[in-house]
């Protein structure tokens, strides 16, 4: 038999700014064979997440950066085409992380078995995996979500976003969106139930937002930084609460914004309206991760979650999405078909 | 019997930047008379507190601003000196809000007994009142101190800094003040026992702390703002708290500090070191007033929590002695001894 072989995506060269297609490199090389203890994996979904922009830069993130002739990482669903391992079998469908390749090898550690039966696989990269658990946790933890208080989220159709607005819906809130553009914006109350949506791409973005939380702002869950985080921070009520999970209008950032510094104005407001404030990723709430996965999955059989996935096909293509990921083209969770699954 | 004089201290005019003298004036008019239900109050001891310039602005604070003729507010020390209440004699020592005055007239809402046998009165206004709970309860509630982390503080000679090192000392943590000047720093260390002191006015501030830190900040109770803040924030540790009480080095802003703007910096460092940072004022926390009073009197009785006042002689002393708290001049809980308790 051939051996077979394993297209990877590299980091070419370091992402000054927004990345370039030019940042990465697509490498072929023989597919690795599994030792004892291992199994081999191909790549069937593979996830494109804002925080991966996080592990070009050479700055200091949660983990460790990446480096030049790296294989870009990323949470993967992958079946099993070999196993030196009891409890894999080839044909296994699993959750991984094996990154932007067709092939990788495992020693099981990571590993979660799905089973296709109970949902689409895809959705372990979505609304029932990372994303959807750190929209569950970040507002359950850290926003405490009472009935009749107002939450706003931004980028608010990812797959974060939208289960963000959701599960506020599911606790009695008024949930209100903020996406860009004129599509986005309706699918956030036709599709997903929001209450209000407000286009951050509109020169009135302060008042429209002020105008949809007629009650001011209870919970602000950060995805995004930047100008939304301006228009947001005059409008939270005393002692609202802030999960900061993302602040994907900084990633590409080089320089700080002009002055003036505005850091007095922000421990002012956190000072005399009693703000919380609070960093997460969802990793520091796997306590949480059954209480998630009942929830999740129930409102998922009752209808009273939706999601959306943004397929694009081939890994080839997969820097492409990506820089198109940071600046808000995909509509919903975006995923990239790598392979389809063997019967 | 000719009819008592007050001496009362109004704002003359609303401070810019930093209250001058003559933003203040002092009247005289005759002392008010109790109605039925009501005690006449003589101040004692009046307490001067940073949260004060706030309320002399325009802007939203915690509390309606004052306007041009309104006397200061301020927490009082008052003896009882006409009784139309059943509940308070002449000669009744209370903790009252008579603000910057000799005398006021009070409907017992508010006021609260104290027992001039069991500690100095004046202590209701500094480690035993105000500044002793908001120490208290911004640490041990937002900071939540652990054995072995570093808490540091700043303003740290003052009533509120000093029991936050002393208390952080007392649940087994490494204590660092930040004060001005080297006598300040000897203080912390000398007499209140913190492990190390910084001089924030030195040119070499954010390496000191750093050498002070040598396992970075845990807890950083915020007191200051400004550039003490821009040498702790890059030292916090992953899931550092920080108990926002106060941002004196800003109280006399009239415009933002110059750009750049750090707000993506600061957010930037709350997301990837999963910092809480929560304001507070201490009336958010009544509920933990008795906790507070049981904990705090016993630590002040085995001596493990010391304190120390400055004060200044004669009510029309009070405006220069408020400017100077402003600036750091005091050495300790600011008092105005206004009058002596008539026996």
């Amino acid at each position: 038999m051939p051996k077979q072989r394993n297209r990877k995506i590299v980091m070419a060269s370091r992402p000054v700014g927004a990345p370039k297609l030019s940042d990465f490199r697509l490498v072929e090389e023989d597919a690795p064979e599994p030792r004892d203890g291992e199994v081999l994996l191909r790549t069937l979904w593979l996830s494109l997440d804002p925080y991966m922009r996080g592990r070009m830069s050479a700055g200091r993130s949660y983990a460790k950066a990446l480096e030049v002739g790296d294989t870009i990482v990323g949470g993967t669903v992958n079946q099993v085409v070999a196993s030196k391992r009891p409890d894999y079998a080839v044909g296994d469908v699993v959750l991984g992380y094996a990154g932007w390749q067709d092939f990788a090898t495992s020693n099981g550690a990571g590993l979660r078995k799905l089973d296709p039966g109970r949902a689409p696989v895809s959705t372990a990269l979505g609304v029932l995996g990372m994303p959807g658990m750190t929209a569950y946790t970040g507002l359950s933890i850290i926003g405490q979500p009472k009935a009749g208080e107002t939450v706003v989220v931004a980028a608010a159709t990812g797959p974060v976003g939208s289960a963000v607005g959701q599960i506020a819906k599911i606790k009695g809130c008024r949930a209100v969106g903020i996406a860009g553009g004129a599509q986005k914006c309706r699918m956030l109350v036709d599709e997903f139930g929001f209450d209000a949506a407000v286009d951050h791409r509109s020169a009135t973005l302060a008042d429209d937002l002020a105008k949809a939380c007629p009650k001011g702002i209870d919970i602000y869950f950060e995805n995004v930084g930047g100008a939304v985080w301006n228009a947001v921070l005059p409008l939270l009520n005393d002692f609202a609460r802030v999960p900061v999970c993302g602040l994907i209008a900084h990633y590409n950032d080089t320089e700080l914004p002009p002055g003036p510094d505005k850091t007095p104005f922000l421990m002012r407001n956190i000072l005399t309206k009693r703000l919380t404030l609070r960093g997460f990723i969802v990793s520091d709430f796997v306590a949480h991760a059954a209480d998630f996965e009942r929830d999740m999955s129930a409102w998922l059989r009752e209808g009273k979650i939706k999601y959306r996935e943004d397929v694009v096909d081939g890994l080839d293509k997969t820097p492409e999405a990506f820089i198109g990921l940071l600046s808000g083209r995909n509509l919903g969770k975006l995923l990239v078909r790598v392979s389809d699954p063997a019967k």
